[in-house]
């Protein structure tokens, strides 16, 4: 395993790019090449990725049918965009997914092209159970993410994010996540402060909910969480919408990240590997009474980005069967038996593995350790990133499509990552 | 000139797609081909495109330069989807813009990448601007639009857009943009309320504005009054956004839309055609010593869309020289020249005749007229929009690489639309 | 005219109360007596009173006949707290109320007890003129001045009383009142932020005024106006909320300030001089039809303040007949006559007359030369204080009931103090 | 014990009072004379009175000695209003308060007077804090009361009431108080909340509680749980705001209801008995380091009170030793006793006695069985009230002052109204 050694010249970066720049800081080189689970730099330096474009990449970088598609589609002059007008790219999707996803699932859906990121559709799901109900508050959990923009902002639970609004965050009431604290029981708190005429928190518009948080540290709502969740939503009238941005597209094992749990919210939030390809777009599916929208009473200039649709129509083959969702859960099994064989050498530091199906992670109370681990791997040619409000679980995001060998040779390194970190630490 | 007969079947859509589509519903067939001002449906008829993807398509439909490089990144498996990380496609964008756009125009900005929508570069600029100042409020003007997003939606002024959030809309003061009543001097205006301690207007992280405003209804404000906004805001140390994203890109003859009024804002927003494509694309330009964001303060998952990248850099060669510029300013004249003729001759219908460089109108006071034109036009083969609150402006933009052929024959259904709304409203 | 000399130990009030104290710096006395128009201090020095409890004192100071009702009230052991049940003291009062105030000027009011503050009556006419519209928005004006709890203050127009709030005050928007500016038509500019779906104002629940502007800096707002801006409110379906805490009982000329005007708000606050003894008392005068409140959806604990209620039913009885707002109308010119003599006399300082009835001012534009009047009348035994968001006013609030002696040597103690000031501010 | 039976015509309520009013509506009749523990209505009927104002009586209706120094302040013509100018009687206010109160508790604090009302005090100490903090939550807890203006009623849990606002009320975080519910550990949850980075909870500005919640169903807080929550408080650098409205002035059995878990909150709300004669009066105790407030920063009409100045200042005379604590902690005891009595003989309805001090109640689980009592009560002469967010308890309030005799007869009342409760509600 070779470790970087020449320095990359980042000084573009540097000058002309804004101090907001993140990844570019962890991963200092230039990317320019990138197949399957594998990516190149400028040097020819070759990287395994466990980041997988923060879940955006579930089908690997530049899956060969699909950019045969996308290569064909531009040949042809196809419409690249097309506001909300409909296009032929528009009808496949919509097509395709409703056969592929939602009819064999038994879930009835209207589809919403809200602009084409994870915080849109977020936005264009709050701003609906809002105006559907007439109420203003919404419930998140602790440890949640849903985007920048200031709606999703406000559900979002990170202090370092929610400081960069620059106003206070208004109208959300973050409550304890499913095994917040052992001494708080999460579900109980919930149903007193929609039962309680006194709680001070008023009747919310919906609950917001992540199935795996994932940037707020793996952490995993179980079936019997999420369904107890689910009814007490119902007892009370409220909402139920999942934001299924980074856990959905099969990254837990299914295509919707709460089909284990047999819940049906009344909203979900889909992006990240919607497309396939990494291509931006995102959808809000939405139970069909409560698609009250005015027309373009939500709209956005890249609601038709015709390239993601054909990108994401030829994604769906994926899940003709169900084979690939197999697949994740075998490899997901076969992770977690070795991050936890590498937990228990390093015993030391009392890393905690976390997660499911391919979305996993190592929790390392040791301040900075989970940081350093990243920071070892890279130098070893391996990409992944941490998560929590402290930086504080390595995590684990490949391509749902890695082969065994991609993810033993990751796994070695992360070992040896660890181990490198404990000694850099100690 | 063909009128459409033959009904699409839109069902899909119709059965599928939320309510809050908007566009199929006055452009009522399936779009599958587009070249230059062109668009042709399934069924083989053509469209003269005075939409251009309400402008996101300033330099046309598939341009082929563009399309070339698009097709040969795609085919060498360039990193495709990359966050925030380093890529060449990146630095080729970063390197160019610098050359291209901000140097000859003594501009010296820093360049953030916020998520690649019109919302999120405004987003990050109202949470810059307060963050920096440590104030709430945000100056906007009657009629502006800004997207979609809550913070976005609290400084557009359209109600029904606003009523979509389904939550009072906060910190935000819309103040009468230029010419918006006779009787009220809107500079007058602004400067008394920041300098009168007792104006109930607390001091403003920002002001944001539009030099032209495109959903709002063709408005334009005069270089003169640009101006004054900007001492205005110097003197009282506010700071000045400027909204370029429908206005931006070369759309009112420059290729920033302030540039003839001669004012550096503080912070500038770019979408729609930066990526020249019609790719999801967007920047925040940052005046350099504003630039106090913490790494990944604000962050999103599609921040790095290398084909817009690599688009958008192509796209930068129309500016090399100023002969682009020049040209758009002569078409700008051809149709405003025809415009008024049109409006002339149906005087009847007092139409005016608004708008700068090929970011043009004409606002037609009976209600509904100008939406039964555009009906008229669309079923003459050509597409235009109406603008703003109650829909009353026909609005072209054209792409800007349309020849004079293209132009001549859009305008002339136009003036034959004119004149059919005319007698079908009569 | 004794100049004070012998400093007052004011030390107590400097070790013990919060700096928030304020009236006690600029009158740095103990007082211990008052009459009429008079006040005495510890060491015996009178004062003639031009301030009036800032409006709070209209029948001056311990008027006999009231003072004699307290007395036989306390004496009788009558119920002197009462929450919100009935006490015949409170019956006597709602009796009389209705048959001198409101009954003789065809006023039909329900009448509500919220708290014995200005800020009380303003918050509970705001809550019920959200609950009953359904919305956010109220709409008030530069300089408004209606109190200093958070619904209040967010409609309040002063930036230094603003900032105390410690949060950003919203749901509120100010517009300019009469003759903010002579470039800006304030009444255009209302309705057209009414009708005008794209002005960025949401329609409002309610307008709140103060038909002379108090703290603002005796602003008048003409009776047209006033007709005009109900006339506006009434097209657009929009409350009209009258705060006449200050204006109110009197002190312009008539029971409600605004009956010159014609008008008939929808809701009415009250208070200062309700009690006519200076005693907490207020009340809110509602449209009956809005009267949606539920039993005890607004309360208190001091909404029944027996002794207001004694001393207030007393003080009607100035109202039985017109001649004591003659009265007023007799002595307001006969102070504006020599106020005029006065702005005229030292015309080199600018002085210019405001108000109406007795609430009248002299704006003088040097930084800090109001203030210094006030210091040198104080000086000489008047007590007057300073208006305006940059207390530019010299303020004129005397009793309704001084005579003319009391008024003359007291103009010509301003006299003096003009004159002083502008030598020591030359 | 005499069942009232003429009807009292309330019709002058009905016709001219809003339909807010309330406590006529429990108690229907006119009442007109009162003296210590009882109350006369217009018939001559005699009531018991164990609702003392809701806390302001805490020395019984029309306390001889104050009320001589009332006649007497009034017949000598002290100053009665004043702003917040210095009087006499506010000197001696101020001075007894010290010596009698804050000195021998050691306690030192700056005195701020608010405005005349709970709620005013309750604005002032989230102002200052938010202002002094820079921060704008606040924290308060489930079923708490802090008053009806907006500021107060953000952090007021109960959702009839706070619906009263019309708008979303923000800037506030209701956490669960001392045994919410015994699967959350309410101090765990406030820690991990203010330590954690991504609870969603912004640091606060203040943590705001009661000691013991009246209007909330007189819910006691554990001396160990605000011993905690003041610890936690100091770690995280929070303010403690105790609202002593209306526990203190000795309603628990100790000057201040925080007295005998020994913190020492950074703000202190007092208002209610503070008078001593049910007069209108409040103020805001300021830890001498936040006394932050510029002058009039915070300000309002009858912040100078000086009957209530006087009255208060002989009301301290109660605290000169330690013997009307004791008293109150005896008879607070022999209540409790009576009410465990009662609860166990009418065991059937499940009633569970609260409370502390003479701040008691029973709690009973039948819907409208407290309510019912109350209505007995009332008819038998005895004046109680409910409290509860579903009006579930049956509370007591007696004067503190009230003799054992007054005591056995309301109890024995009492018992009987439950008695008759529990067969009317078969």
């Amino acid at each position: 395993m070779i470790l970087t050694s020449e320095k990359t010249d980042m000084s573009i970066f540097e000058q002309l790019e804004s101090e907001v720049r993140s990844y570019c800081r962890s991963f200092p080189t230039v990317f320019e090449k990138a197949k399957g689970y594998k990516l190149w730099d400028r040097e020819g330096r070759e990287y395994i990725d466990f980041f997988a474009g923060a879940g955006a990449l579930n089908y690997g970088h530049n899956n060969s049918r699909m950019k045969e598609k996308l290569i064909e589609y531009l040949s042809s002059d196809g419409v690249i965009h097309s506001l909300d007008m409909a296009t032929s790219a528009k009808e496949s999707f919509l097509r395709r997914f409703h056969d592929v996803i939602l009819k064999p699932r038994n879930l009835e859906y209207k589809v919403m092209f809200p602009g084409p990121t994870g915080t849109n559709t977020v936005e264009s799901a709050l701003k609906l159970a809002r105006k559907v109900t007439g109420r203003d508050t919404v419930v998140s959990f602790t440890r949640a993410f849903h985007g920048m923009t200031l709606g999703s902002l406000a559900v979002t639970g990170n202090a370092f994010k929610r400081k960069g609004a620059g106003i206070p965050l208004t109208h959300s009431v973050s409550l304890p996540y499913d095994q917040y604290d052992e001494h708080v029981d999460s579900l109980t708190l919930l149903e007193r402060y929609l039962e309680d005429k006194g709680s001070g928190m008023d009747l919310p518009a919906a609950v917001i909910l992540e199935t795996v948080q994932g940037e707020g540290g793996i952490n995993v709502a179980s079936s019997e969480w999420l369904k107890q969740v689910e009814q007490i939503c119902r007892r009370h009238g409220v909402l139920l919408i999942v934001d299924d941005v980074q856990a959905g597209c099969g990254r837990t094992g299914t295509y919707f990240s709460f089909e284990p749990a047999g819940i049906k919210p009344d909203i979900v939030c889909l992006s990240k590997s919607l497309s396939g390809y990494g291509l931006p777009f995102a959808i809000t599916l939405i139970r069909p009474d409560l698609d009250e929208w005015g027309p373009g009473e939500h709209n956005g200039t890249f609601r038709g980005h015709n390239l993601a649709f054909v990108a994401a129509t030829e994604a769906l083959n994926f899940w003709e069967t169900d084979d690939f969702a197999k697949e994740i859960q075998r490899k997901g099994e076969k992770v977690r038996t070795n991050l936890e064989r590498i937990a228990e050498k390093h015993s030391s530091q009392n890393g905690e593995v976390r997660g499911r199906g391919l979305m996993l992670g190592i929790s390392f109370p040791q301040e900075g350790f989970a940081e350093e681990v990243c920071k070892e791997a890279f130098k070893r040619g391996l990409i992944m990133e941490t998560a929590g409000p402290d930086s504080e679980v390595a995590k684990l995001l490949p391509p749902l499509t890695i082969d065994d060998e991609g993810l033993e040779k990751g796994l070695s390194i992360l070992d040896e990552s660890v181990e490198a970190a404990s000694r850099s630490l100690l």
